[in-house]
């Protein structure tokens, strides 16, 4: 299926690090004739230009989706509504528009709210791809190779839609799975969002310490790798906790339950628990990470 | 001061990452005549032989540092005061002992134990360095070249023993710094103990879902980077939680609390305030990293 794929014209709107990157590898496996960026920033867009990211722009989104086949909408959480509700009343006769949303329900319902129900040509989904890094002069062709990709189809989707978007992941090297809205969001929730969660709470605990300046200065290599996502961008991140509130909050809650067991075998001295706790997790950790 | 050293018999009891390292690092410096090894296990140690890292050993320790200027301890906190009370009546006369324990008021509290009180020749001492990796295989002559050693000296310790701890981890490339045993307790129950706990439970608590193996099929770069130190060995963090138990409940307390007022912030949809302790945190972060 995914041999057959052939986009005339694909319009990204939001052309970042997710966005560009979708657009060089689509490019470079030559299954796309035209791609148009759009934005609220001209700037930006010539430099997507000038970097050979995308032919052309127009920062009238209407003007960008016009003719096209494939739309990829890769805007920060807080603005898909309003994205929606601009291109939906303008797109051709058989456009695909899919998203690259952290968070899959909330999107959902942005879109439902912009179109009042969700559109048959809407496919949902959500590349894990880095999120530390960001804007088009991060973005290469080689950012999918091997990753994955979830699309969250829902009962109004067309299969056709989510074929032609599963083919579109696909020609950029990503693992393409497809799984509901809500387990998606649980699963990013506990593989994602909890942990950045935690790497910004500790920097924040650390940071309020009175010797903070001195304490930092003996942070060393485990805790840079710890809190390594804690560098990411606060505004991304205020906006997934956001969306994602709802899961969030349960493995918040998860973990929290967990930490106050392991205080508790720390306060009684329990070393046999301790040490099976910690070699349950050491043996599952080296488990997956392989 | 450190261009003065020079070790006639070096003895390390526990050669692992941790002491076989530093007797690399002091030979390449030709500081050192000669490296004598202890511990319960002549396997490992007639593998430290054939490897170069130490010059010959004996399973006793009263033997091993019979003679020797210079005797490192570096065993796992549980065992320390057992080899205190072994090598204390056979110490040469001037020779001076130094440990490599993660938290220092547990091993003064054990030297206090085996010798009825804390001896001149003692200098209480920590090389913050990598511990994921272990065993005499896993060292190398770089291992401190950068790194800090933070020395706890207590009231009784003899001003020259100090001078000449100090030389020895200088001379390895280390930084060296000095401060008290309590302080050095709650810096690296917040830089170092407090960031495994937290690794260990988020792997706990993600293997203790009922699709664990799906999530962590999703389980990207971010969460690796986060969760590598959750591969540290169990027994060693185990005896680090009992050792250090006072700062490190400190610190889960406070993380715990942090931990409370973020969840308020996402249960709130309190947007502002999460993009303050984030924008906070990644300045922070971005500031100590440099």
């Amino acid at each position: 299926m995914s041999s057959d794929l052939r986009l005339r014209r694909l319009t990204i709107i939001g052309v970042g690090l997710i966005g560009g990157s979708l657009s060089r590898a689509l490019r470079r496996a030559g299954v796309v004739d035209e791609v148009v960026g759009s934005s609220r920033n001209a700037d930006h867009l010539q430099r997507a230009v000038d970097l050979g990211v995308i032919d052309r722009f127009d920062t009238d989104m209407s003007a960008a989706v016009a003719g096209a086949d494939m739309v990829v909408v890769a805007v920060p959480l807080g603005a898909m509504e309003n994205v929606f509700r601009a291109i939906a009343p303008v797109l051709s006769p058989g456009a695909v528009v899919t998203d690259a949303g952290s968070s899959k329900a909330s999107v959902v319902a942005a879109v439902e709210a912009a179109c009042g129900g969700i559109p048959h040509w809407f496919v949902p989904g959500h590349p894990i791809a880095g999120a530390e890094r960001s804007g088009v002069e991060a973005s290469f062709s080689d950012l999918y190779e091997g990753r994955r990709v979830i699309l969250t189809p829902v009962a109004n989707t067309d299969p056709k839609a989510l074929s032609k978007v599963r083919a579109m992941w696909e020609r950029t090297g990503a693992h393409v799975t497809e799984m509901g809205v809500a387990h998606h969001d649980e699963v990013l929730a506990a593989t994602s969002h909890l942990p950045h969660i935690l790497a910004y709470g500790l920097v924040d605990t650390l940071a309020n310490l009175d010797d903070h300046d001195e304490i930092f200065a003996y942070a060393a290599g485990g805790f840079r790798d710890f809190t390594r996502i804690a560098s990411s961008d606060p505004t991304m991140w205020r906006d997934i906790c956001l969306s994602n509130r709802t899961a969030l909050l349960k493995m918040l809650d998860f973990y929290t339950r967990d930490l106050a067991v392991m205080r508790e075998m720390i306060d009684a001295g329990d070393g046999e628990a301790l040490f099976e706790l910690f070699a349950r997790a050491k043996s599952e950790r080296d488990g997956f990470v392989g």
